[in-house]
């Protein structure tokens, strides 16, 4: 890590993904010099522990950034919208993990593991991807640079906490209505989470998929660079409250077998294979919270197309599906001498 | 139905398949003269209630089926192994719920829907398909029937209570141990089920695939009488007690719409679709669990493949899953005079 330290700050610090940022930022040793804690009127007089020491929360306003060398924004995509590019203005590098910025072509959509080289040319702001794309396009990196993919069909399992703490506190509260025979109370889904599968996430658009499945197909492609890739994909709510999971098929462009993806992805970055199925070793949520890889599995043969490959794909949503992610683009700002632009 | 009345056993009854059995034959008024209840010994004195009487459960034995027109089993592979072909011999009508004969070329494979004309020539037995594989064929059966189906592929959330009662049971303790800070116990699975998904449902092969997964491959195939489609299954087990959901991609040898296949589901027998995104609609466990049917919804096009289409695919496995399917395929016997061999 480089001598200097940095001006940082978090704006939505007090979100599920605010917190764990400032938990990753300490984790993982960042060159913090100063960390600045922002978010609606509504959390200033709450404080946060940093490295041990109290932090208040500040209001978050057009003059936040000034002097602040990294912010890493996860307050939503209409917060972004009016306060990344006044913090770009001011000379403040903006790691944004909202929807605002992902498909615009000038911003960097970036995954460290897959394409950290976009970093290099960022206007200020860069995006972090959606939590369902990353996991995603970790462990399917390897694959699309040895073969190329030409097909995926992705089917998710995603966890609550995507959807913030208010959905985790719904899904416990559910469960506690249900063992006390009372009827679930729903206010963050429109029905019961609790021992159901909501086959939505996100609003529905004309063409029959929601915004999160569009952002699977459209955020892959921009990741890898990669415009002929077609993606299918059907994103599911479940009871399960870290961890997304993801059934992965995959159509590669060259032939490649079982073997030789299973030892590219035990030595891809970022990535922890489970996959010795007869011991019952294979990757779940309840084994990926906490973490900060990849964890993939169920690796085989699809016989059911020419050149076909199927995974299960496991990671906490919060750390390398967002959090991480974003403090690992920031890592590589530093290393690179990009921060700053 | 028809006049005539028959003496009918379940054998497993006191099951939850074998409980949803009896209570489907009384719901849909099904011709039933005398019941005989079997189980194992040990739930020999308990009783069991049929239109408003009491029943005793007996105990399963090779000379249990002398006189019985129907037997419906529920009472796993080897003990169906074992005394079905005794109560054929008998000259007793077998429909199993079991895995024993379903790939036995000279036993038909059932789902009254799709294939009901393979009663025909019974001999005595009649396999009754495995549940993740049923929903599914209802929900393909008017797609392949207008343009054929070339490739499927399907991911699962399969419910708990598809395991048995003790499964209900331990996903229920789980959920209380975790309220009450304990450590989960597991005795049925390997791992918690609570707030977790489980990437493996019956033994792995060799091929990396489940039992399970082979199943929904093998049984399509068989139940279509169409050996060429293609089926690349991932099956999952996730805490929801009843009903199994389904993400199905389908690629079809000829063009279809998204509107002609509704209009198909919206007319096809045992389909209720559930379509209206916009609206919130969507098929899901909690609506599915004590109905007959089978839910389709997210019915759109799948623009990643030529012909493509996907859909989500929702049943109570208890019912259509296993016990409804069977009672329907003893009814299909009665009505068409195919009750004896």
């Amino acid at each position: 890590m480089a001598a200097r330290s940095y001006r940082v700050a978090v704006a939505g610090a007090t979100g599920a993904v605010g917190n764990m940022m400032i938990r990753v930022l300490e984790e993982r040793g960042f060159p913090v010099e100063d960390l600045t804690l922002l978010a609606s009127s509504r959390s200033v007089g709450r404080e946060l522990t940093f490295r041990g020491r109290s932090i208040p929360v500040r209001e978050l306003r057009e003059d936040s950034f000034k002097g602040i060398d990294l912010a890493l924004f996860s307050a939503g995509a209409s917060v972004s919208r009016k306060f990344a590019p006044l913090a770009a203005r001011d000379g403040c590098v903006v790691v944004d993990n909202s929807s605002a910025f992902r498909m615009d072509p000038k911003i960097p959509l970036v995954v460290p593991e897959v394409n950290a080289h976009a970093l290099e040319s960022h206007p200020g702001i860069i995006a972090n991807p959606n939590c369902s794309t990353i996991q995603m396009v970790v462990a399917l990196k390897p694959i699309q640079d040895a073969v190329g993919i030409r097909r995926i069909v992705v089917t998710t399992f995603q966890a609550v906490s995507g959807t913030g703490k208010k959905a985790v506190d719904e899904l416990e509260a559910q469960v506690r209505d249900l063992a006390e025979g009372r009827q679930p109370r729903c206010k963050v889904y429109p029905y019961p989470i609790a021992f159901n599968c909501l086959p939505h996430i996100g609003a529905f658009l004309d063409n029959g998929y929601t915004e999160e499945e569009m952002k699977m197909v459209n955020e892959t492609r921009k990741i890898f660079e990669d415009p002929q890739i077609r993606v299918c994909a059907t994103t599911v709510r479940v009871p399960v409250y870290y961890g997304h999971s993801e059934s992965v098929a995959v159509e590669t462009r060259k032939p490649i077998s079982v073997e030789e993806v299973r030892n590219l992805l035990e030595r891809a970055p970022g990535v922890t294979v489970v996959d010795r199925p007869k011991e019952n070793a294979y990757p779940m949520p309840i084994h990926a919270a906490g973490k900060d890889d990849t964890f993939v599995g169920r690796i085989r043969r699809d016989e059911s197309v020419e050149n076909g490959l199927a995974l299960w794909v496991v990671s906490d949503n919060i750390r390398k599906g967002a959090a991480t992610n974003a403090v690992q683009i920031a890592e590589v700002l530093v290393e690179r001498g990009w921060l700053g632009f």
